[in-house]
């Protein structure tokens, strides 16, 4: 198989309220599914604070080695959401309002009391930077080069991502199959890696839980090729049976 | 007041599921709600996959900067768990089979089968490593010097930072209280900040909702001290109130 080209991106999520426990975070799980899709591997997360330094040093560290960031949070109109003053001193640019923007927010706000300068903060962006549709709350997000700047709330998030959809460049989407077993992983360990190795452009992740007082594990095997997940798959399913196993196909 | 020690520790997240979107991360907030009642304050938290290079360079960072560092995940079996290997060549040491470990799995399995070389790699730890009591699984968290191996698993993970509770030097808990308000949280961002501003020692944030087709946030006063705290909301509530609103104790 021709080497190809691997699309990454990195998500920077924002937000003291996902690093005192109060909120759990969903947008991890959301944006790696839909950069799947994308053809984008998501490589890696950082969570900080509502903090310019830590922040800044997140952004200029994640930018430089992925084809694309992704950000959550911060970009709401109260004193805690610095998001873009963080970027834009990463960026080493200005904050400007965004005349898009700003008219997307009168309207939005004509009849819900009118704008208002704290409203308006939500149409302040990095100079230079393009807006990402949001139709729903009216505050949008904002695309800075290669950062994504999007909404800590989670279906906010993913009216713009959907707004993003197939219009970044990616590779292949990564596909996956899973076949799950009443097993101890530690039983089949070895069948793991020697199954691994032996079909190449492929990886098994093994992932094991206690359910019904049993222990079973998921066998996860991704690729870009659906032809080696099945090669692969045929592969273990006989190997499980022929040690006694009785593996479940799309897992348990 | 007394200016106090801060404790900080950091999460490193390890596994390509979380990454992949195949799995809903519950490390975060458990390990974020667990320091919180340690006095330990999580200040970054990082995701990477089961990769040498990237756990390094993840625990060296977090390592000099935190007083803690918590990782979760890729401590079993299978050829994809590399976290004992991958943080022992951060740190620059071997890797060895720990005796009680060893002892304990031995234990484990004797009704289970028996040990074998595979089960065995459970008890590898970077070497100088101490053991995190773990009673359920038998596989062992552990502790290396200000560095904390735990199961990826949740509620595994649960079971080894119960076995740390109180056990770590931390300062004063960071407490919390809520109030709620039908109110877009434009509405009332001059009167947060200001609000904050009046109250030394307390951070306030802003976490919108739409709920029933209406939007309303909730604010979230955390300080130290619990005296700071009821004063910021007797203030916050009675300047709702003056404006018209309703809000609600304990957050909607």
């Amino acid at each position: 198989m021709e080497s190809e080209r691997i699309w990454t991106a990195a998500l920077l999520v924002i937000g003291d309220e996902i690093l005192s426990g109060r909120t759990q975070d969903r947008n991890i799980a959301q944006v790696a599914t839909w950069l799947n899709v994308q053809g984008i591997r998501l490589a890696e997360v950082r969570v900080v604070a509502d903090d310019m330094a830590a922040i800044g040093e997140a952004v200029r560290t994640l930018k430089a080695r992925n084809d694309y960031l992704f950000t959550t949070g911060g970009i709401g109109p109260t004193h805690d959401d610095i998001t873009v003053d963080a970027i834009a001193a990463a960026l080493d640019v200005g904050v400007v309002i965004h005349p898009k923007a700003r008219a997307v927010l009168e309207e939005y706000y004509a009849t819900r009391g009118g704008i208002t300068e704290t409203r308006l903060r939500m149409a302040r962006v990095p100079d230079g930077a393009e807006l990402i549709e949001n139709r729903m709350s009216g505050a949008p997000g904002i695309r800075a080069g290669n950062i994504f700047i999007l909404a800590g709330v989670p279906h906010i998030a993913a009216l713009m991502l959907d707004a993003l959809t197939g219009k970044l460049p990616g590779g292949r989407p990564v596909l996956s199959r899973t076949i799950g077993c009443w097993v101890a992983e530690s039983e089949v360990a070895d069948l793991l890696r020697r199954t691994e190795a032996a079909h190449a452009g492929c990886q098994i992740g093994s992932y094991p839980f206690f359910r019904e007082g049993r222990v079973g594990a998921n066998f996860v095997i991704r690729s870009t090729d659906i032809a080696i997940i099945d090669a692969c798959i045929d592969s273990l399913v006989r190997d499980l049976a022929v040690t006694g196993l009785d593996p479940v196909l799309d897992g348990i």
